[in-house]
């Protein structure tokens, strides 16, 4: 059997998840809370199922979820979706992703993607048949930032999509009102597309505001916006986000999405519709994960690594290079397996070979796993 | 934006269901039961969301879901999978269908499919760039057959892989030792993979037996066997299956399903796996169809539709020329809003327009709601 994939191994988040279990290491890498949701939305969807919520629902979602979603959007970015035409319950941003490109990209199309970049965009453009185009985020002393006028280079004839992530995974930058306008005049005038991977949409800290694609019309009229309940709600094995973009796009986005797993776990869809009543857990998200980002930077702040940004997302990245002049894989598996706490090293995020000697740390853990995790490392 | 899949529009499925509900028609057409599943088995998700099992969990599914997949199939069948390389959970069948799809079909291959078939199949191999090669299924006066020769005729050099659905939706057929001889007659000497839908595994009536494609060794080692558990387990709207392949299949699968969705609800696999324990409910299945198809077609009796075998599935074909020369949409749409019985049009399940005079319904319904459809039918 000749692979579709021939470069794709186990991922990196597998890999040193089972490292950090086989060495009991403080599991720092694979982004996911190692704490419980809200009693309050297991109830919800428990409740869902013994009201007999159990048979297909609609194959473009709950309605009350669509309208959740919809007026979610409306409330914290002014923008108005129709839940009837506009927005699709996805099993997870992944799969959002995957659907997005699969719906756009013909073969032989280019799609530019913004390095280091989250280990699915590559192989879905490359399952559509596109072209990954790609160009690296610079590196400076104000930490990673994305270099327009590269991309404005990379742009050619068969561009049909760029890729956006804001908050970053796994840099943890965010977009500024000078990224917008810049991407803004990349694609004024072109019939570029935008996929904008928004799944970390309510951790921004320090007071500054999420650019989601979809404040700004001139790019939500061409924009597929994928976000994750699971992040959000402290849910990542639950497996449900969605894609909100312009009817002729959700259209497109609806027949392979139909064809792909049709539809979504009709009773987490309708507990996670209830849940969403209140507001109160997404918007006191922000400051929740902040403190947290705190906490973990302060305990840092007497060893030799050297501290990068961490504008947004649930992700910390450090350079080590003060530490060893290791490789970041290297460096990684030496992390989990000496000192017992597991990192993901940034290179699995570049497509070709890459080293900047630094590694990416979740912080969306306890605080005792953190003070933990400090100890160990305050040893190095 | 030019699109992948033009000739699609919303499916049969959901164009019935919501006529069914305008027009207040029992609604026998989508396949889905209208009674709910075993509370035990709601109460085997709660109890995991419950005991904290919501985040990600393995990418190739939770590993007791895993073992209990390959348990039940070598009870059933007598071929022995290795959970750890050979089973992976889906989102559903149609998710594993299309991620075997795309796994497996290069741009150019052909795949061959036998109509009437369920309508995400030509969709599938269309993203995945390959050519659908279509066979008709003969109508006698035993009901379809599968013309193997017409197969074997459309094998080329560059067949892939043949799609092969027992039971068969939507015509109850099921595979018998003859069908398994010729197919594999046809595929020995060649690399062609088998794509087996078996999501009615245990739907199987009057002492049939289901030939699944791994009780044939020299078929099993080149087939991707799907499987659901909505069907099995009166949860559609669960979203969730599986694929058993070899560990070569299985690896390229894997590839695929690792960037489509990347994984599937972990409390609802871990509520799967504990409910699998008991074999009861799967084995008592198909008597329990059995008894359901025995009521609606008892009851058709004295109707002026002609019945056709329906020795699987939860479906039952009619034929209807002696009532009406109407096209099959017509004659589904005017039963739905005239008569009040929604009904699927076997002409959905034709790449190009066909019309047999015959209609499917579903009978996984109440006892109660199958007979208020009987009295309304025996109007006509
Ligand atoms: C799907 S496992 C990866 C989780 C994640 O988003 C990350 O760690 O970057
Ligand atoms: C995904 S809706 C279709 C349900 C079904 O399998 C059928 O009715 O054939």
């Amino acid at each position: 059997l000749k692979s579709k994939l021939p470069r794709v191994g186990t991922t990196i988040f597998t890999v040193m998840s089972t490292l950090a279990s086989e060495k009991s290491a403080v599991n720092l890498g694979q982004g996911f809370p190692d704490f419980d949701c809200d009693p309050a939305l297991v109830n919800a969807v428990s409740d869902a199922m013994k009201n007999g919520f159990n048979q297909y629902p609609p194959m473009t979602g709950v309605p009350a979820l669509r309208q959740a979603i919809a007026a979610k959007i409306e409330k914290l970015y002014g923008h108005s979706y129709d839940p009837a035409t506009d927005i699709t319950v996805t099993a997870g941003a992944t799969q959002g992703l995957l659907t997005a490109i699969m719906c756009a990209v013909h073969p032989g199309d280019e799609v530019i993607v913004i390095e280091p970049a989250y280990d699915s965009y590559v192989p879905a453009i490359e399952l559509a048949g596109g072209k990954p185009v790609l160009v690296q985020m610079t590196l400076g002393a104000d930490g990673y930032a994305i270099p327009w006028d590269q991309i404005a280079a990379a742009v050619s004839p068969r561009t049909r999509m760029i890729m956006i992530n804001s908050p970053h995974n796994p840099t943890g930058s965010v977009l500024n009102l000078a990224d917008i306008e810049a991407l803004k005049d990349i694609v004024r005038g072109t019939d570029i597309l935008i996929l904008s991977d928004e799944v970390y949409e309510h951790m921004v800290y320090d007071g500054l505001r999420h650019e989601s694609i979809c404040r700004h019309p001139e790019l939500a009229e061409r924009a597929f916006i994928v976000s994750s309940f699971g992040k959000t709600y402290h849910v990542t094995g639950w497996k449900i986000g969605y894609v909100a973009a312009p009817p002729a796009l959700s259209a497109e986005f609806r027949k392979v999405h139909q064809y792909n797993i049709f539809t979504v776990n009709t009773p987490v869809q309708h507990g996670i519709a209830t849940y969403m009543q209140n507001p109160a857990p997404y918007l006191e998200l922000a400051a929740f994960y902040q403190r947290k980002r705190d906490l973990f930077r302060d305990g840092l702040k007497h060893t030799r690594f050297k501290l990068l940004p961490a504008d947004g997302t649930y992700f910390l990245c450090v350079d080590y290079s003060a530490i060893s002049a290791m490789s970041e894989a290297d460096f990684a598996v030496w992390l989990t397996s000496e000192i017992g706490v597991a990192a993901i090293p940034v290179s699995a995020f570049y497509d070709s070979p890459r080293e900047s000697g630094i590694v990416r740390f979740c912080f969306a853990k306890q605080d005792q796993t953190l003070q933990q995790a400090l100890q160990r490392l305050a040893k190095i």
